[in-house]
């Protein structure tokens, strides 16, 4: 089973050697983990970069069975917004999607709100999801829908602590197994 | 043709107000607004509120013949969480993506970056992209990729600012027309 390892780890000084470890860590639990920036087998010549870097990675997700996500809130409240485009990429051609964060609190619990009423309001007045959830109920919502699961950090890790990826693809490999 | 409405305009104070001005505006422009929030004709009733939501909206994105996603900067540097995955699950569905932008400028002028080598890096040491582009490369490659477009505010604009919204989907009606 391949399975695409989505987050802002690419943008890590040295990705390659992070890609590196968490393959070595899919492979323990009988598992191909396939990076982001892996060199495409193909890939179109003409296109500026950015666009042959999107292209590439569409072309690892459409050949991955599952997706492994890192949701922690990246340059603001919520989830890298790369990555939450390829966790709604891999559900809508029906994958089974796994995210992990860590950030242990919820994501209400990281935006300055007050409450209005029933509704918790941020200072622009615009509701705060107030379910109890990591991050947008989208997210999770595609993780419970797929038969994945979300991991939370008890405390706060660092960008290469790699303790929670493992864990969550022991639970993802378990489940592909079951599957 | 029906066009999902994706786009953090649900956590508006009156969101259904602001769906319909947004389906007005499709309707002026010969398309069917689908918003988030409208009722699913059908939905579980079984699970908890926010797998419920996250049920209706797949569902909606599902009947949809594109989509159309205000990618405006949303509590960080980025797009909505909820929005990029909706980006992405429409894409891989096939469907032409399209977004439009309230903030003018380029993502790496919204990061405080210092120039390191050839690499712009945040605070943390992370890389910032480079591109040029208006938000992360996987946003902007899918709406290049599926023959949609991004458009850019000249000046910052208010959430319920809908003037670049309807150049968006009068774009979008355009390209759908010659589809």
């Amino acid at each position: 089973m391949r399975i695409y390892l989505a987050g802002p780890e690419v943008f890590l000084p040295e990705p390659a050697a992070l890609g590196a470890a968490k393959k070595a860590i899919c492979a323990r639990h009988g598992l191909v983990g396939v990076f982001p920036i892996d060199d495409p087998t193909t890939a179109p010549s003409g296109p500026p970069d950015w666009r042959r870097i999107h292209a590439a990675c569409e072309m690892h997700m459409r050949g991955c069975d599952a997706l492994v996500a890192n949701l922690t809130p990246f340059r603001g409240a919520g989830a890298d917004a790369g990555t939450a485009y390829e966790l709604g990429f891999m559900r809508a051609l029906g994958r089974p999607v796994f995210g992990y964060t860590h950030i242990p609190g919820e994501y209400r619990a990281r935006v300055q709100a007050r409450r209005d009423g029933r509704a918790l309001r941020d200072h622009e007045g615009l509701e705060v999801e107030d379910f109890g959830l990591a991050d947008n109920l989208m997210l999770e919502g595609a993780i419970a829908a797929s038969g994945g699961m979300l991991l939370r950090a008890n405390a706060p890790l660092g960008w290469t602590d790699l303790s929670l990826f493992e864990a969550c693809v022991a639970a993802a490999a378990r489940r592909l197994a079951a599957a």
